[in-house]
């Protein structure tokens, strides 16, 4: 088992939004920011968590590729439409605050999307969807990411990892909380079996000359992850086309960047991120009483189904991810050492010592 | 290769819509659910088209499973959203009423959602989604289906195949429609392996113990379709989650049946299909020729990416069934003879004389 450390979350996240300051991000933004990625790491997916903090985010707004005072504006706008340009700012503040105004206007139509503009990568797609969850909204979270996976039939990647994420209100039950890439698996997967030696399965890549591989560094060097579904038999287009609908919300619609224009976050120059969000409020369909009444009963059918031999639980998803966050909420915040050491990094980049005490 | 006979598509569609009116649907009801049937036949998609006119609506209609007055009212309304009752009517006719007032209240609102309840099975997804085409509008249209797929690490089917479809208007190339069952394949897929005495790719479904099963009548018999993504090491339970996904939308946020309580349409008693339909004005985030020349730019960098070794097409969702409806316009539709046997007996029982003369 490799090393790990245990942090307080709200140490966690003062650290993190005193780096962000340290960068000349506003105050209230930094703390936006560090609410995100902690939560990533609170959540268990330490792949979008504080790991980020200095390759995505810091190394970016030094070199003046993301603008700290994330000035957005409003393109278009109507009672439940908004059309935002995120002033290149950090994308976790321009997500937040475009999702916040989504769940406004949602307040007062019934439903609402928003959506927004040269942007950069926002974390968590599920963290916005879920700000639509204590309104006793459903709340979709959509983004487009650099390109990583290939259409199928295609060779090269032309499509990002391009996530959904939607959030719906349950009543005594966890609320349902799916937030998927659209390819199989992200490319963070990919390298943590580079860096510890192990093949990949089938499917989940192919090399430069386009045929699946088991070997990490072929993915990585020319090749491209795979959609959703992997091979068109087991019907990877579905997973190709939901990739590409994630695209033309986020980055069409908006009048973002899309395909392969969309900037990689650990590269120079502007990415022009797009995102899509979407606010439903429940009392417009039906008294949320029932709804939620409704959400448990069939959550908790799902449990009670019967079970494949050797399983013993059905899951909801998001459900892990909640239990994690409990769990570390009162025990603390678990990084791999290799985590703690690109903090120290970053931190001695930045000026911000990270010193932390574990618990 | 199995004899097919060719008919005009007029006289195809007429011939449905007698079908109907004999079963007391009002003719213009007749003529909706005709156009929505022949169009599956039109666009490829045989398997949802008029071999079904009988098992899941004639014979319905018959028993009074199905009311042909397709009695519906509205719930709830506002500016921007509608929850309708379909009053256990044609889903075909209950659907097309519903996309049209999610368009209406669009046109207005900038974007519309409207779920049903108490409706049937209706048919192709991709019709409803699609009808927001010519108002330049995004369409999106789901329903929830009778139980057939297991939940990830479930052994019995508890949730539909439950598709999702989505219809994005482009300039001068074809629109993206996409149309795809959360499961790899429809059980209809499954029956056609059964019939012609092939295996069926391990993935596509469990037998009653849980196993992956290339033998079709195994899943038929006790076991279950798969979500899309297949076992969980292929995140087979991203498949999962959005089948669950388009149940929370069209079955719990409707106010119909959900999960295993959804009705068959091959069986007696009333469905409680419930459905979920959303419309997006494009104007209400950017000027329409701009979106629609963004979207011709992209579908043609698509189009022009590498291909795999030995394919030389990479296909936009939606293009192949284009194809096929602009092909079969002009030379008729084929049908295969098992689809004709089952007109010309469903005729006999109607007292409708399946009588058409191929091309």
């Amino acid at each position: 088992m490799p090393k790990t450390f245990i942090y307080p979350v709200e140490a966690l996240k003062a650290y993190v939004a005193r780096f962000f300051t340290a960068l000349n991000v506003p105050i209230i933004d930094a703390q936006i920011a560090a609410d995100v990625l902690v939560s990533a790491d609170l959540r268990g997916i330490n792949s979008h968590g504080v790991i980020r903090l200095h390759s995505y985010y810091g190394d970016r707004l030094i070199k003046g590729a993301i603008n700290p005072a994330s000035p957005m504006r409003v393109i278009q706008e109507s009672p439940a439409t908004l059309t935002l340009d995120g002033g290149n700012g950090l994308g976790q503040v321009v997500a937040y605050r475009a999702m916040s105004r989504c769940i406004e206007l949602a307040s007062k139509a019934g439903l609402a999307i928003t959506t927004v503009r040269n942007s950069n990568h926002y974390g968590i797609a599920g963290y916005y969807s879920m700000m639509a969850l204590p309104e006793d909204m459903i709340g979709i979270s959509l983004t487009n990411s650099q390109p990583l996976v290939a259409p199928t039939y295609g060779l090269k990647p032309v499509l990002g990892t391009n996530p959904i994420a939607v959030a719906i209100p349950a009543g005594e039950e966890k609320p349902y909380t799916l937030d998927m890439a659209t390819s199989i698996v992200s490319i963070g997967r990919i390298s943590v079996h580079q860096k510890s030696g192990q093949p990949i399965p089938a499917g989940w890549g192919i090399n430069s000359r386009g045929e699946l591989t088991s070997a990490p560094e072929e993915v990585l060097q020319g090749g491209a992850l795979l959609p959703l579904g992997g091979p068109a038999e087991l019907r990877g287009y579905k997973g190709y086309g939901l990739s590409l609908l994630v695209d033309l919300l986020s980055g069409v619609l908006a009048g973002a960047a899309f395909g392969t224009q969309v900037g990689d976050p650990g590269k120079k120059g502007t990415a022009d991120v797009g995102h899509f969000f979407a606010a439903i409020k429940i009392e417009n369909f039906r008294p949320i009483d029932e709804f939620k009444a409704a959400m448990d009963d069939y959550i908790r059918a799902l449990k009670a189904t019967p079970k494949l031999p050797g399983q013993d639980r059905v899951y909801i998803p998001g459900e892990k991810e909640y239990e994690n966050e409990e769990k570390y909420r009162h025990q603390g915040v678990p990084l791999l050492g290799e985590i703690v050491a690109s903090l120290i990094e970053a931190g001695q980049t930045v000026g911000v010592p990270f010193d932390l005490e574990t618990i």
